[in-house]
């Protein structure tokens, strides 16, 4: 088969037909399935049923003896603070135990910091005027809803095949005093499954921030998610941070959302002792502690980081063969037209797909109509502005396998539809060069508009 | 026996080296005591193990087939929102499910409050400059502990057997527009243990607040909470609402910190269907929704409002014993000292004493240095200042029965001295005249000071 971009205009047309034929009888299957969340199936959800089986007699006391159906252990109780500490390589001083969701702790650390301040820091985020974020893209759609609730402006970071561009991290960090913070994933990335490079963790551990108040926002939802034989591997920020004494700029967090129970796990956040201290004073005014029932049966499930790798192997067990489902109709299909490039990553939850540029928004909308339902396009982007409407995200751990084949089908037919109907529109190229040229910018000029 | 303020100085003495000698003995005792918290004890907590012994199957699935364990149903399970509904008297939609924590729920409205606004506001609190919360003294401690973290003046309203000085409230929130909340425990109040009256509520919900911004945070903590034969009334503070079109003004909450766990209840915010979608969007932004499975276990549990009001029997057979325990000692030891007032609720987790003026620190101290903990003097009141040093909230519910005896003989004995103490003290007279004085103060100079 030929290239679509090798193709002439008649030789499109004719397979454009050919697609529009098959299109038309995909909607006529009245199919409804959802690729656009990277969440657990129900088969997935029952690998950790178990859990819940525990004898709830055995889940009342902690090992000092401390009644976790009461009141206290504000950060949480120690065999749960131990358990993730040694899973991230800390220390039980070092964690915060929240409730079941690590986007509600980050909310809350970016509210608190907007409102409160951080450890060190000379005044709250929300007294200094315009402040801004760097957000390393594609990324978490719901990072990027955080910083514009708050009004905080947010800045493009290409993502490199190592993590983000540390070079333009660090112009803009070391610069720029109204740069409070910036979003990472740095394992198994959302979307692009990246896994930063032990020189990118050493290059943010070096950074020397114009402002007190700059954090990093390392959110390792997927520290323990590798689904493929070889494992990638994420340096300890921490310990790279010793070495410049940048530990406080580092605030880590995880939860048991794709561990256990997407809707009752438990979250962490980890941090230096300092900004712990910190932010369980601030803490001690606003609860008295998260659910410790649920931290205990955690810990007593898993008794320690083997028991939770040796769960997660479940996990990957499970989600991997979906992941190949994918991979295999986007090279069975789409490889070949050369109209786009995915990922293969080794975890997490999704596969980066970015089409031509000025294809996405059309695909969603083409993949919608047929009774499939994606990411919207431009999630993955500040604003859900796509500079080059180009990337879609796929998640492909909810469906169930048949219905992965028949999502991708479509899909693959409507990112060829898009694709061809780009090529075919006369302004195509110009756009095209526009959009390269984009990539040249400076990065002054890189921000996105608020629309 | 004499009131002690009808003793000569010399009886005094001599009483107050009786009690001395009685002291010291109880010092030797080694004790180790908590009246400090309104907290439940483990025989309590066993009460609701029964929940935690359903079997998880049959905790997965809502009526309308939602997956629990899933992401999703942000605002809580159907059969959760309407369990707390019918137990309000309110709607589906007027409930949003929080987490386990009705404080963090509180907490969590305020900052959203402070930093995005309010329904219906003009701006978020934190972009007027100084503004100010109502605070009905004595009250609750972790209240006053948010407002204060956020710079929010708090004003004294002395409460009235009534609940607050609602002719006080209304000058204040119909004059100031600064003003833009207050703070309301309306049943079994903590610690007074007074129910606010028909005309109260009514009062509450006619008010014409000068402010768009202003809410009234209504903590029905105790709602279910009655532990004697007869169970106060409190009126529909929504229903009282239609009538004068200002439903928007309350947001309620509840949780069942005291229904079943203390540290893995759940937690409920009530308000009009305005506000829960305003602030449900807000929560859209921080979090995919707190635990459900937690919130199944209960609704399954309860299975309806009878279930749940069942359940609270028991509480209230295990608790009123505690109560009878505290009442006696206190009717026994200091009745006829004339040193001192004390409440007998019929629910909620407080007996209020007050002392008289300039005793309660001394006798906190005193209680303290003898294994006995209460709850710091000047708890009840915005930063922690009782402006008469008279007032103790007394916790009956953590100590076992034996333990309380110990404790309240302890109590009575630190409270005749810290009282013989005052009344010997030359100075005494004149500082009850000030006092005195202090309470024909006008409401702009009641004002406390920030030390």
């Amino acid at each position: 088969m030929k290239k679509y971009t090798e193709m002439t205009n008649e030789e499109r047309k004719l397979e454009l037909e050919g697609l529009q034929k098959t299109y038309k009888e995909m909607q006529g299957l009245g199919l409804h399935l959802d690729m656009s969340r990277g969440k657990p199936d129900a088969t997935q959800l029952n690998l950790s049923m178990d859990m819940l089986q525990q004898n709830p007699y055995d889940l009342i006391y902690t090992r000092k003896h401390t009644d976790v159906r009461n009141y206290g252990e504000l950060a949480g109780v120690d065999e749960a603070k131990e358990l993730f500490a040694d899973l991230l390589g800390l220390k039980m001083e070092n964690i915060i135990m929240g409730g079941q969701s690590s986007l509600a702790l980050m909310y809350d650390t970016v509210i608190k910091a907007y409102v409160l301040g951080v450890y060190g820091g000379s005044k709250p985020w929300g007294q200094q005027g315009k402040i801004k974020f760097l957000c390393p893209v594609p990324g978490y759609d719901r990072h990027f809803l955080i910083t514009q609730e708050f009004g905080i402006e947010m800045i493009n970071i290409p993502m490199l095949k190592t993590g983000p561009d540390m070079a333009m991290v660090k112009e803009y960090v070391e610069n720029d005093p109204s740069v409070k913070g910036i979003w990472c994933v740095p394992k198994y990335s959302n979307p692009t499954g990246v896994t930063y490079s032990p020189e990118t963790v050493e290059a943010f551990a070096a950074l020397k921030p114009a402002a007190d108040e700059f954090r990093i926002f390392w959110d390792n939802a997927y520290f323990v998610h590798g689904f493929r034989e070889k494992d990638d591997k994420l340096v300890n920020i921490f310990n790279k941070c010793k070495k410049y004494g940048s530990q406080d700029m580092v605030y880590e967090f995880m939860s048991t959302s794709k561990v256990t129970f997407s809707g009752a796990g438990v979250a962490v956040l980890a941090a230096s002792k300092d900004n712990i201290q910190f932010l369980t004073r601030q803490m001690s005014v606003q609860t008295l502690g998260y659910d410790k029932i649920n931290q205990l049966r955690h810990v007593k499930y898993f008794k320690d980081v083997d028991g939770l790798k040796a769960h997660m192997q479940k996990q990957a067990n499970y989600l991997r063969p979906k992941f190949d489902v994918v991979l295999a109709a986007l090279n069975s299909s789409l490889k070949d037209a050369g109209i786009g490039d995915w990922t293969n990553p080794r975890g997490g939850y999704f596969i980066n797909y970015d089409g031509l540029p000025g294809t996405a928004k059309r695909c969603v909308e083409l993949c919608e109509e047929a009774g499939v339902k994606l990411t919207p396009a431009g999630s993955c982007f500040p604003y859900g502005i796509d500079p080059e409407d180009k990337n879609i995200r796929i998640a492909p751990s909810y469906p169930s396998t048949p219905e992965l084949y028949q999502s991708m089908n479509v899909f693959c037919v409507c990112q060829k539809i898009a694709a061809l109907e780009i090529l075919m529109n006369e302004h195509f190229d110009e756009k095209a060069l526009i959009n390269k040229k984009h990539h040249k910018k400076k990065i002054s000029e890189l921000e996105p508009s608020k629309d």
